[in-house]
């Protein structure tokens, strides 16, 4: 199948299983909402966030777009948006850092008003070499944990500029997108690039947030055996008694099959960890950068490199032993796979486009910080949700509601 | 085995299982940190709670004990900390609800300057028809979400008159005494209560909080195929999503073997679902309250109603529908079983002794309002916990550390 | 409430949920099938065994009834089946060896033509010292594997005097019995006992045939970390790609916090093993006979041994280490809990008397050796059990019997 | 990458993850047993087949190679195998039938004297078209259920004219192959495929064999609500007690969305079925033959049909449903996906090795029926996988010994 078909089918199969984000921008198109915005995205350009992009584009906005990542993006679909859609974007798969920079530039040579970002490169860019457009940015929103860790600390230190809603929160957002999401694709990313059995591997995962409980329920739910390092004691604690062995690295790295980070901190995977790893072993990176498992250590130690298979790299090490690098420590999900299920970003970009119509209509109030997505645009979502899946719930009658309104309905 | 023997190895046993407790509260006993506070507690009165207020004795306290519902006492613990360790308590398994309260009183009559209640009624009493002992009381705190619930609701009316400590909702609270300590006990009260198969059988949980929550891992984890009713959207979709059926209570009662309440809420299964209950089913009741399945209705809609084992009434409804209530709709796993495991009692108590603590230092800054568990305390009975097990952990190095302090590390 | 009306409830609650025994025996029963015959019983006397005994008597049978271990009686029903059924047992709970043998010999007075029999001791008498006996038993049939690896025995040595229908290896009750009725009874034992989490804890379970692989799924369905000990290479392959980590007994027992045994053979936890095992230990046992823990080396090795709950025995071992032994190492989902969910015997009892009836009208061409249940009758219990669910299957059409009947349809 | 690259890597990192294979025909290839004898292969030519092949050469025999399905072949290692290894292969991807048997014909020219069958096709045409060749071979193994099905046919026919090994049915193959090899690869190639998400979703399984359950046990490991059909009420028993819905397809079809087939049986879902399928329903095969899935009842239902995305087919039903097909209805887990994981196919076919082997040496005492792998060489090929995984397991003592051979040690 030719390159822009193949793309073009994907984005339409994505479309069709996106009723949630139709639904719940059905109004702003049926009203050219986002008429007069410019929406400068940059996010993995695959076929869910094609979908996004024209979806946004219907609703009145002029849209530019690149990826977030270098690795991630799905060529087919750059093509079918050109050639199909009229969409030109600069993302290409296996850019240079250069170039990648580059493509983030372009999106700013449209003069956002609005960000959509996804891990924090374009409001960085923004906040450092191209301040002097600042001043036409009413505000943004934030796809990923990683990119409101960044934000996080700009509004701490007061260098934030502008209105950030923050989607990754949000509870249709991380419930789901970073648990589930996660989850599946981590684990169908690694079975593509590996072709590996998974039941009764010893599978460690670094990190126990949202991402990591979405790992490691995926692979056990294939029959692994999974242990969990992290570095706070609570979840810890929630880790184990969710039935995961808990220990540090240097002991789960002697013994795994696989290691899979996804913790947002870089050099999760170093030396000290190299060193002990298992003959064999397979590593993967679930985390928004390629910083978590340490590819200088991995060079340093390792005495030849040599790719073994597509998105497999054999690195050896000392004692002859061999380690198996996967997508170069990118997002393996995308890297090897296509990202998260289609159903998992029809919801999280519900909340986008949302979250975007929230800004254009309350920009003028809202101050240079990080915003939660408000609840009812979270229930708003659930409830559509429910509906496509056909689910009735029940609700409150009054007098529930005056039950538990009064503090004297005791024993 | 004799009453006194038998209550007094409970004890026993339970303290030998509780090192989080005894090492969190080390300090207070060597201290001697409690003198002169008189401690107002009403929970169940089990072995654990026993430990408890035993170790806050040992702390220096005065403590006045009984129980936070007619009937979860053990009768045999009350006998034991009666003969064997001179605390006297007016609990005793099935007391009328006039019983009830006086034994509450009976509490309030030590003037207690700090309460740790469990469902808020010790609290209610002190603020309605003992409002002359509310001087005295310089602080409490809250063991469960009911409880909570009341709090928050007299705190936004502005008629609580002292700071409590939500120790409920610490981290290292909800995730396992309302999970894994409810998803347990139930099941175990149900499996003692019934002798009946979970596996293949279809079982409704009412509520997919936290300890809506534990019941359905656990009633899926004995083989049962589990469904859930909700009203919040959010939740019902995480339900669905983590693989549990999702729907109106009066379509699950048509096909359920079993319908276990933990919504906090009253009347979750009245008239309309009783009406079409399937033959057989059986209900228990897992929330604080025993209002969630409605007696009232059930009594209203049935022609007879019989013991046929201990802990289960049988209903002869409308079609000759045969409906068996466990433990009169009280707290299943501990009208029918043991309570939570001594494990879970033993964190959640250690976070109720450091509470205490911090309520007799701090409650001279302290408003009449509900305070969190501090983060650190919660951190502090995690790394006890962690220690227990043997389990060690990772931390950051100061390199990563300073990695997610900067918002300007991108790709 | 008293004896007999205890125990007389537990029959009727039993009764009332053992659809799939009542209709498989309702043609017995009414063409009293089993007039004349006399049938001789030794099996766990609770209330589900009271319902098939009684229900053997409706078919016309005359039935002799004793316990096949001295601790898993349920006195009550003893009491109910005297007082309110006419039918006397010498079963009695907490038997001494001598007592247990001489209930025995109490059945063979009876002159039984039929045997039903549970673990073979009943068999062994006869076939001992009651040879007198044998003339006159037509047949018998077995419950549970540790008798029918006793009868292969006697099969191979030509010991065996009458024809012996194994019930336990037929489909519906290996399956489901072995399985699912030990997984949830022998943890529901477990837990009554002990009241400890089992989620986060390290659970060994020794044998991993039916009865080890149901506590070892159901363990791991309450959260516990699960490690499997087996002598078979098959087997063990198998736990391990079933998700169960797999190692030797003796480094299980370092790290385990509970270890169960089910392996039909003895001494799987001896002095090698009990020397290094963790302090805290709980040790329980699920097979037939109480010789899997060696108590003889818990108490060579102990230096003092104490009740410390219900069926709870502690052992101070070397280094101060405290064992836990549940039940006296007998049977632990008898011992300390129910036995088998009802709806399980269920099953299995109709199995039981389908196979009676078999050899009431077949013995005279049967040989002296070990048969399997028909598979018609296996077929014919999943029939009556589908419809007591409610469930309804598919069916094969011509055209498929044909296409499975031919060697021919391929590519 | 360039084909004959990308295949030979494949063959490579297979290999390399196939110790088990390597080890068990170690002593052949050292000893060259298969000197001399030609072995007619036709199996799925992948990675893993082409180790198979490569190793059984190495042993000294003359391979011929080709498929034993129309869509399975990775044509990048057939080009690997020919430019690489020197093995020729006719076989190709998305053979036409004619093709396809003409490959099969492409084998016997070799005039094998063993047959390492999969699915029966060679075999089959060996008994009709190509009698001439029968005399020359000595035996045959077969890989699965459904060639094995065919076998037994024609023994019970007497048609078949050379002993074969059933592979298959050697625990250490449907254990782990049909089980958790179909199971990981049929769900991997569905996500592959559809980029799906499977949590939530209801997921039915036709067919509750080894391979049914493997696949069923997989999709509830990625939270999927799952179904199962059958026609054996023994099974569907079983299959309701694991936890799942069991009713009929023409239930489950109205709900369903996706429909995995694993029978053997032709025509599972078949015109009643496709006339109440829900919208959006994805349909799936993962047994043998592309036959149960009715593609001549799909066609002639639908209005139009179109592929959607690579392997997906959309055909467009009454009602405006669509329904999408994937693969052409042929093995999901090759056609879309990379067949099963290394280390089963390591496995099945240390298995198949071995049982070349014995062909070779026992042939000529051996009639023309069907044989079962010696259990010695199941429990060799156990052994080696539990040294290749680390793991040891306990042995059973002489005393144990003893005690199971006695019937005579009871209570």
């Amino acid at each position: 199948m030719e390159e822009v078909e193949k793309g073009d089918l994907r984005i339409g199969w994505a479309r069709d299983h996106m009723p949630v984000l139709l639904e719940a921008t059905r109004g702003m198109v049926e009203e050219k909402s986002l008429e007069k915005w410019r929406i400068g995205m940059a996010m993995h350009v695959e076929a869910k966030t094609a979908v996004l992009a024209l979806r946004l584009r219907e609703a009145g906005a002029q849209v530019a777009l690149t990826s977030c990542n270098p690795l991630t993006t799905d060529d087919t679909v750059v093509a079918a948006l050109r050639e199909r859609h009229g969409l030109e974007s600069l993302a290409r798969r296996g850019q240079s850092r250069k170039e990648y920079y580059e493509s983030l530039q372009g999106v700013l040579e449209a003069r956002p008003n609005i960000i959509v970002d996804d891990g924090g490169d374009l409001t960085y860019l923004l906040h450092t070499e191209r301040r002097e457009l600042l001043d036409e940015v009413r505000g943004g929103s934030e796809e990923t944990t990683t990119g409101v860790m960044r934000l996080r600390v700009m509004e701490r230190e007061g260098a934030l500029r502008f209105p950030v809603i923050d989607v990754n929160d949000a509870r249709m957002k991380y419930l789901f997108d970073n648990r589930y999401g996660t989850g599946q694709s981590a684990l169908d990313g690694i079975m593509t690039a590996t072709n590996l059995l998974l039941a009764g591997k010893h599978f460690t995962v670094a990190g126990y947030g949202w991402c990591g409980r979405g790992i490691a329920l995926r692979a056990r739910g294939m029959g692994a055996h999974v242990k969990v390092t992290e570095v706070d004691p609570v979840r810890a604690v929630e880790a184990r008694l969710d039935g995961f062995e808990v220990m540090p690295m240097k002991e789960a790295a002697r013994t795994s099959d696989f290691v899979v980070t996804a913790t947002g901190v870089k050099d999760v995977l170093r030396k000290e960890h190299l060193k002990v790893l298992k003959d064999g072993c397979v590593l993967a990176n679930a985390g928004h950068f390629d910083v978590e498992i340490s590819r200088k250590d991995l060079e340093a130690l390792s005495s030849s490199r040599r790719r073994v298979r597509e998105h497999v790299e054999e690195y050896l090490l000392e004692g002859g032993r061999r380690v198996y690098l996967l997508g170069e420590g990118r997002l393996i999900n995308l890297v090897a796979g296509q990202g998260h299920p289609v159903e998992i970003m029809d919801t999280s970009f519900a909340l986008q486009g949302l979250s975007v119509l929230h800004l254009t209509k309350h920009h003028s109030k809202m101050k240079s910080q990080v915003y939660a997505v408000p609840g009812e645009v979270d229930e708003e979502v659930a409830r559509i949700r429910l509906q496509t899946l056909g689910v009735k719930i029940d609700s409150m009658t009054e007098d529930q509601r005056a039950y538990i309104s009064s503090w004297k309905a005791g024993t």
